[in-house]
């Protein structure tokens, strides 16, 4: 993370200093988009900028009162939004010239928060593995993650302090991570998704991307209108859960991960994880469970692109496409029940308060040639439903960021919140 | 049911019929229109009737192989799915112009397996509780119910043999009762919902409309990729379940359930309910319950129409959601920690193969002027998600359709098509 990213105030702190009468929201706003003419060549975070769009929007909050928890903050959506007359391509050649004719239910909710709209950011193709152009603003040469690339990019490199995303898989947690910014994915369906591409209906989950928790949480907030601040966290409660992952990943966050977990033992009465070993067991097998979910589900969003331009979808999609509408009955039912039946006993294994670290992601951000990384350390949170939010207080030797991922059952999302921000504070001057 | 209606073949035997050779897509189309162009004026059931594409595609269809289950089958689509290039009006003034772009998922997956989209079907005002102009075919003066008016309206008057409409918290099996047809709403998200105006995403749950419950479970197949034909019915897990809001129920409605109750316990053992009194006591806040939370989602999903134009929104639907809007943070977290708890509890209480009935609607349809008519029936099965089938079985003293609404556990969608196919066998035909 380079300091001179961040020398601009945050979200919450942007709309205090409006609110107090000591800055504009079209002076922050501008402040903005000079970071985004700054580093945009470098970082291609954006599919299109609306400055033009975004004064205007700030010049009219100026002019009246406070309309939110967000007057005046700039923010970023992902291209998988509507936003009224601004493109929504999606990531894909097939919705290279449409614009939206509407707001998404979230986004409409960030402007009557006071919100200013900067632009909409990067993704992969529909949310899905194909790369956008975006690159990783504080890792040279690698992967900013995906799906929601340019908003993570956006949000470490300070062109915006807040940004909308999703994860069907790991699309918030990951690039979050790689990019060494916070990433809160709420529990399954806690912000509106109407009007945002449809990947996979059982998984695609709003979620927002911020350089602190309070951020991320206000953001949130004023999506949901939930109280999400982060409070004092219940520590004996706070477990580490390696999860049947664990072996995925890399060395260098295998070793960072053993020394954060010595350093947490210090600072915190550990609990034992909340899971029996059967449901540990059962877990295991979640990844693919949810692999093959998601295809079937993808299948079914994207017939009428697969209708319509099957050529104009890249080859990953369209296989998983295919593997998904190959899937035969007794199996999709079969997944289907075991999906439900491992959200019931989750919730019975787990208690309110309840709250379990595990790695955000298998290591570093990879290069940018090997994809958007592996979302293996978020399949089964995103299959559960569960809340969970990133903090970057990892590095591996060359001081590259790694997430520790927070996470807690359905419907906690402020314990998660509490705990991240305890971690931030405790451990992100790291 | 005015027998005349249903002189055509039903969507399993149109398919049959075609795909041996003994009829095309293009009569089949053909037949269907006429009977639209004898009753739509009397009815209203089409917001749009795409005659001239309806028969292109027929044709396409006639000229190559089977393409899948629906292949020739006419279907009407509820007016809140986007269809490409026909009207997407979502039944309220705000989008009296828009013209879809693209096909809804679940309208490409129809289209994939063969249908033949006739046009678009009256909603109520975003598929809420204002009545579209649509009217009863089977009873005069009625209220067809709300919300997905003109697709149950166009079954029952013959005009398609299948129709996709939505339900929130009775839109697919109250106005399915009211007309006299059957009315199946799925496992919640049991069919894909992208393309969809959103009201409530907790609860919004696509439906199909047919005259028999093969034609709707062949309909529900095409879109899911699920084995759903019925099968002969586990009748030992059938229960009768009066419910807490039995009290709701007209007299009218009262004195048909105790004869049917009376007649159907010489036809099948009847269990016990599933559920202990402990649950029963906590349904009965469900009602109430799903209503809050429907309030605050459609506040959340309807905020771009109410920044841009609350004006053009109806009285009612704007008290709903300024009403959801302004819902405090505690109890907003209270009510769906509480959901979730429900749903879990109802799993617990249940078990595979378990099935029970209810009264579908509180009686027959009521006059148009007093709306679309009570949900009250139908909002505890929307707030948890689980499937529901209406049989037109029941009759008023004048000879009115009332329904008998089909329940089983999440997943359990086939085993509630079974029992509803029973039914219909055993008692349709009275």
């Amino acid at each position: 993370m380079k300091d001179q990213d961040h020398d601009l105030p945050g979200a919450l702190e942007t709309a205090r200093a409006i609110a107090e009468g000591r800055m504009t929201a079209e002076a922050a706003t501008r402040a903005r988009l000079e970071r985004c003419a700054e580093r945009e060549d470098e970082i291609g975070a954006w599919v299109q900028l609306d400055a033009e769009g975004a004064l205007a929007t700030a010049r009219a909050l100026d002019a009246g009162p406070v309309r939110g928890p967000l007057h005046g903050v700039a923010m970023g959506v992902k291209d998988i939004f509507a936003v009224r007359d601004l493109p929504w391509r999606s990531g894909s050649p097939i919705w290279r010239d449409r614009v939206a004719g509407f707001d998404a239910g979230s986004v409409a909710l960030a402007r009557r928060a006071g919100a200013v709209i900067l632009g909409k950011t990067e993704t992969t193709e529909f949310a899905g593995y194909k790369p956008s152009r975006t690159r990783n603003p504080v890792v040279p040469g690698a992967t900013p993650g995906g799906s929601s690339s340019g908003s993570a990019a956006a949000v470490a490199a300070g062109m915006v302090p807040l940004a909308l995303g999703t994860q069907t898989s790991g699309s918030v947690i990951r690039p979050a991570a790689f990019c060494g910014v916070v990433g809160f994915k709420p529990s399954f369906d806690l912000i509106e998704t109407g009007g945002i591409s449809v990947f996979a209906r059982s998984f695609d989950t709003v979620g927002v991307f911020a350089r602190t928790v309070p951020d991320a949480a206000l953001g949130a907030e004023a999506l949901t209108g939930l109280a999400l601040q982060p409070l004092s966290p219940e520590l004996s409660a706070l477990s580490i859960f390696r999860s049947p992952v664990w072996e995925s990943a890399t060395p260098a966050m295998q070793a960072a991960w053993a020394e954060f977990e010595d350093q947490l033992g210090k600072a915190a009465p550990l609990a034992r994880a909340p899971f029996s070993p059967g449901f540990v067991e059962a877990m295991a097998g979640i990844p693919e469970l949810h692999a093959r979910l998601m295809a079937v589900e993808a299948s079914e969003a994207l017939s009428h692109e697969m209708a319509i331009a099957p050529e104009l979808l890249s080859q990953g999609l369209r296989e998983q496409i295919e593997s998904g509408a190959a899937q035969p009955p007794e199996l999709r039912l079969a997944d289907r029940l075991n999906m439900t039946d491992l959200r019931l006993r989750a919730m019975d294994e787990t208690r309110a308060g309840d709250v379990w670290l595990t790695p955000a992601t298998t290591g570093v951000a990879p290069p940018s040639e090997s994809g958007t990384g592996d979302p293996i350390f978020n399949r089964i949170w995103s299959l559960l439903g569960f809340p969970c939010c990133t903090v970057p207080i990892l590095r591996d030797a060359q001081d590259r960021p790694m997430g520790v991922q927070v996470i807690g059952r359905h419907g906690d999302d402020r314990a998660v919140l509490s705990v991240a921000h305890w971690l931030m504070e405790r451990f992100g001057g790291a």
